[in-house]
C-alpha cells in the first residue's frame, strides 16, 4: 500500500510513522509546501520521498489530507479530479463544510470525511509520534455517500491506529466538536491573554504554576494557522457555545460579587457532575 | 518527630504520607471530625491513631492545619492557644486572611503560613498519594514575622517533600494565585456547566472527548467544600481576574461575529506567548 499524506505535521506525521510501524503501508510519499517540512519529514523517516501533488496522486493508492482545514477545502476538489481509483480521507476538525464540497464532485464516492480525535499543541513533522491515536475515538461522516471498498480501507486504516470508530452525520459532529473541543481552545487561549495581560511579574507565574495552570492553559500553545479555519468554519456552532460560556462565568462572577456562596456551592456541585462523563 | 495532621484529606493525607516515608516524622496523629475519614486514614495507614484536637496538640510537635482554608482560620487561634513550643503551619491557597487572624495572636511567631502548589482534583485520605509534591513549589508567606526554629522546622518539612521554597508577602500571593489556579478552577467549573447545560447527548460528548477537553475540564471536578471558602477569602483578586478572563472571551466572540479573522490570528498568536512561562 502507497500512501500519500499532504501536509506532513502533527497529524499526517502520525499517521504516515504508525501506519508504516504497523506493516499497512510500505511507501509514503509526502507533499508540503514548507521546505523546512520537506526536509524535516525525510530526515525522521516520516516520509520516503517528497513528490509534487500531481506525481504523489498519480503515485499512491490512498491519499490523506492532513492539512488545516481551510486548506483542504481548497486541495479537495483538484485530487477528486485527478484520482482514478484511489481513495482520499480527510482528518479536519469540521466535516459540515467539506462533505458539502465533496458533494458537489461526481467523485464524492471515493472522499471519506474523517475526524480522528487525538492531538497534541505542538505542530510540525518534529511534533508527529509512533502509536498515536491508539484507544482514542474517531468520527466517520456521512458514510452511505462512500463507495464501500472506500469507506473499508479508511475504516482498516484507523483499525490499525487502534481506535475505535463513530459514524456520525457531519452537522451533528460540529455541534459536538463545538462542545468538546473548539470551546475548550478558546477558553485556553483567552486564559492565556488574561494571564499575560495583567500579571506582568512572570517569573511568579512561572514559579508558582502548578499542574492545574499548565493542564488548562496548554492548549493556548496550539497554533493560529490550524485553528483560525476551524473557528471560522464552525463560527455559528462555536458561537452558541461561547455564548453560553460567558453566561456561566458571569454566573460565577455574579455568586462573588453578591456574596451568594450557597449559590456558588450549587454551580460547583452542578459541575462536579462531568465526573459522570469523564472518568 | 510526632506530627499532628488536622483534616486528612488529599493534602494532609500525602503530607503525612510522604514525610513517615522519608523517616522525617514517626509518628502521625490524625484529628478529623469525618468518622469515615478517621477509619480511611487508619485503614491506608496514614495515621498511627485518631485523637481529639486538644490530646493531638498536647502529644505533638508539629502540627500541620490541612482543612478548606474557612476551617483553618477558625481553629487557629484555637490551636494557638494550646500550644506551647510546638509549630503549627497550614497549607490553605489563600494567605491574606489567615495571615491578618494570626498577626492578632501572641504565639504568631509559632505559625508558618504556607502554600504548597501541588494538588489534584480529587479529595478525602483515599486520594492521598505518597511522593506527592516533588519539584513543585511551596510559597512560604511574612516569614519575618516567624520564630527562627518553627520557620526552619517547616522549611525542612518542604525540603523532605522535594519542594523549592518562595518567600512572598501574603497579599502578593493571593493576587498571583487569582492568576495560576483559582481562575482556572472557574473557567473549568464554567466550562463543565456549560457542556452539561448545553449538550444533551451525553453520550457523544463521552465518545468524543478527548485530550483537550478532558485537561481543560478536570478541575472541576474539584471540591465545593475546599473552593467555596477560597473564591470568598480572595473574592477581589479573583473579581479581577474573572473580569478579565471575561474582556478576553468577548474578544474572541467578536472576532467571530465580525469574522475579522486576521484579529483572531492575532489573539492566538498573543496566547501562545504562554510558551515563555508554560515550557
Amino acid at each position: 500500500m502507497r500512501l500519500t499524506v499532504i501536509g506532513i505535521g502533527l497529524i499526517g506525521g502520525s499517521l504516515a510513522l504508525t501506519l508504516k510501524q504497523k506493516g499497512f503501508v510500505d511507501h509514503v510519499i509526502g507533499v508540503d509546501n514548507n521546505s523546512l517540512h520537506q526536509t524535516q519529514a525525510l530526515e525522521l523517516g516520516i516520509v520516503d520521498e517528497i513528490m509534487t501533488l500531481e506525481e504523489a496522486i498519480a503515485s499512491s493508492d490512498l491519499i490523506a489530507i492532513t492539512t488545516p482545514v481551510n486548506i483542504a477545502e481548497i486541495l479537495l476538489p483538484t485530487i477528486l479530479e485527478k484520482i482514478d481509483k484511489q481513495v482520499v480521507f480527510d482528518v479536519g476538525s469540521t466535516k459540515e463544510s467539506i462533505v458539502k464540497i465533496a458533494n458537489a464532485h461526481s467523485k464524492k464516492g471515493r472522499f471519506v470525511p474523517t475526524h480522528p480525535m487525538w492531538g497534541t499543541e505542538f505542530s510540525g513533522p518534529e511534533a508527529a509520534q509512533q502509536d498515536a491515536f491508539k484507544e482514542k475515538a474517531t468520527v466517520i461522516c456521512n458514510k452511505e455517500q462512500i463507495d464501500q471498498d472506500a469507506l473499508k480501507l479508511v475504516e482498516q486504516v484507523y483499525e490499525q491506529l487502534g481506535m475505535h470508530i463513530l459514524y456520525m452525520d457531519a452537522t451533528k459532529h460540529d455541534i459536538h466538536v463545538a462542545y468538546v473541543s473548539h470551546i475548550s481552545h478558546i477558553t485556553s487561549f483567552a486564559l492565556a491573554n488574561t494571564v499575560l495581560e495583567k500579571e506582568k511579574e512572570s517569573d511568579a507565574i512561572f514559579e508558582l504554576a502548578s499542574g492545574g495552570f499548565e493542564s488548562t492553559v496548554r492548549l493556548a500553545k496550539s497554533n493560529a494557522a490550524m485553528w483560525v479555519p476551524i473557528f471560522m468554519q464552525n463560527k455559528e456552532n462555536v458561537l452558541d457555545v461561547l455564548n453560553e460560556h460567558i453566561s456561566q462565568l458571569k454566573k460565577f462572577k455574579s455568586c462573588l460579587e453578591k456574596e451568594n456562596f450557597d449559590y456558588l456551592s450549587d454551580l460547583i456541585e452542578n459541575a462536579n457532575g462531568i465526573k459522570r462523563i469523564l472518568k
